[in-house]
């Protein structure tokens, strides 16, 4: 469909749909708020790249003053270590051959970057690995939250830092604890408690650490849904959150301090624009975003655009949406524009190639999604 | 991590994770039954490339003898027709200005290039597009049958087919009914008599074409769920059959004519191997694919190697999966390898850059998923 930047200095109504819009005034004000917030209580912030999957972003973050960059797997950490950023953390355990290989490949190029360990056998065969390529590599303990993901329970955090410790080519830096399970509970009250129960537990295998003379320079933590609570955390040093930059309905539905209803500092900077492309009934029309181009994940995708009419859409297989009127009255036209604030955007954005970037509704800029695909 | 082409040679266990795999022998075998037994009742393949989005499988089923390939959007077109494939259908209406262009700069590479039109308007920005540039635009009538996605109702079929027929620069070929909604229904009698219901009453369109002297030389729809029931209705030309080639789960579990259990034609020629990167406690572990290696739609993706553990899979967050054990028994290392049947092949594919393509278990090519992020 030609070169994407084609569309630079033209209206947003005009792009090829599906296509993926961030609103550039919002992202910015996002990532400021974000950064203001943990500066007041003197946390920083380590933002996790999975959620944009785009180098551009990561290095604004980082001009914010961020204190380095997530990612959760190698493939995308080759991606931003080539592009210059340096500090990189690994948010899960990279544990094959083929992975550990890439992993000393970008510990030769950033050599502060980091992952984490939740097992003693990985310890030691990263350990082997750094040792051969002369390099020593930053670790942090990776403690379970009980979601059934990753990570050691709370009660052997202390032995397995001692054992990294021991350790010649591994640098002990600190521990992590992502309770992810946590960071959508809609009560904020209820959120609050389950949050620092775990990173009260965790907060406890830090300071076990320190009383035991191991390296605890990092307790890395917490994302979107939980940075208001973690603050209080006085160990924490650094919040991981992702999604506040792009913003999706899965979200916004939440309640935060000020208003329990709704998540309110973050607006959405993330649109997604489809349109309509059959319209034969007066109760519904089909746009072209369905499975492929609107992750079916986190809920319904909200109509934004346009506003007051009650639209609602709804997945109809992998090319489709449907969208119904809750009354008769507009008949909606063969190409007509909608524009959406998708469910899940970590996943959705992984869906295409590049965002459009508007001021208002010209498009100004092309950003590439860099990392997307990138699940190794 | 590297070209993927240096894994040729090496066991497919050896790969890096998680990635998709195709059988060979498999996948040849489906295409080859698929085209048999459509051969035995008289009717062509028209399969579609929204399943596999590879332009190497499709030149397979031309080979094999399909009549043409079908597409759900433009972009996909423009892969195929570049890629030297003909005769392309188009299987969603192409409504917008940037997919007109598009669309007509596929039809000047590719004359018999084919589109579905559900609607007058669109028609008539059809022929003006294809007269300014000299070409006459090959359409099938789109027959709605009754999903609320697209077509037209039947009774408006013959007006619509008459108005196509009228403008200079479209090229009436015959009617499309695809009732994607009934592919899945899991009792073969159930689907049998809800596909044959729809397609009989767009097969009484197509006769209305022929007796009022409009062209109807293809009637194009149905279904790998459907593929045995539809060769039944005599008016129907060829078959849109997708899924067979590299099947999934959702498909796996309806029922055929000869097993109400179990669709035996097609086994899976698609599988995710996927790693165990953590496993700290005795009832579960933890692999390296999540909702964005595989896509969460369809049902449950089925652990396959190893087998008799009873091993079951589910999503845990974007990065990751929880494998659970029925009962503590074998304990699995980090680095151990899985391989799963997908949920639903074409969201599933649509998250990877290539397959890799095993005769058992040694890799012997690599092909690129070259239509992946095609869905303007």
């Amino acid at each position: 469909m030609g070169n994407p930047r084609d569309f630079i200095g033209g209206s947003k109504w005009n792009l090829d749909t599906p296509c993926l819009v961030i609103d550039q005034d919002v992202l910015e004000q996002n990532l400021q708020n974000m950064q203001a917030h943990l500066a007041s209580f003197g946390k920083g912030l380590r933002p996790h790249a999975k959620t944009h999957k785009c180098s551009i972003i990561a290095r604004q973050q980082m001009a914010a003053g961020a204190v380095g960059i997530c990612v959760a797997k190698v493939s995308e950490a080759e991606v931003l270590v080539k592009a210059g950023l340096r500090g990189v953390l690994i948010t899960s355990p990279v544990v094959t051959d083929q992975k550990i290989v890439a992993l000393m490949e970008c510990l030769f190029r950033d050599p502060d970057l980091m992952v984490v360990v939740d097992h003693p056998t990985n310890a030691r065969m990263l350990n082997e690995a750094a040792r051969k390529q002369g390099s020593r590599l930053s670790v942090l303990v990776d403690l379970d939250p009980g979601m059934g993901r990753t990570g050691v329970p709370f009660r052997e955090g202390l032995a397995l830092g001692q054992w990294i410790h021991s350790l010649p080519a591994m640098r002990l830096r600190g521990v992590q604890c992502y309770a992810g399970s946590v960071q959508h509970i809609l009560n904020f009250e209820e959120r609050k408690d389950a949050s620092l129960g775990w990173m009260g537990q965790a907060a406890e295998v830090f300071r076990q650490f320190r009383q035991n003379g191991l390296p605890a320079e990092v307790f890395s933590g917490s994302g979107t849904g939980t940075y208001e609570i973690d603050c209080q955390v006085p160990e924490l040093t650094d919040l991981q959150a992702g999604s506040y930059t792009l913003m999706d309905t899965e979200y916004l539905q939440i309640g935060c301090s000020r208003n329990p209803q709704k998540f309110e500092k973050f607006p959405p900077a993330l649109t997604l624009l489809t349109a309509v492309i059959s319209s034969n009934h007066p109760g519904y029309f089909t746009v072209d975003a369905g499975l492929k181009a609107l992750y079916h994940h986190g809920g319904i995708p909200s109509v934004i655009h346009p506003q007051g009419l009650g639209l609602t859409y709804e997945w109809r297989g992998d090319e489709h949406g449907k969208v119904s009127l809750p009354a008769p009255g507009k008949r909606f036209e063969i190409g007509e524009i909608l524009e959406l604030v998708v469910s899940h955007c970590d996943p959705t954005v992984n869906l295409f190639d590049y965002f459009y970037v508007a001021r208002g509704e010209t498009v100004v800029d092309v950003w590439p999604i860099d990392l997307r695909g990138k699940c190794q």
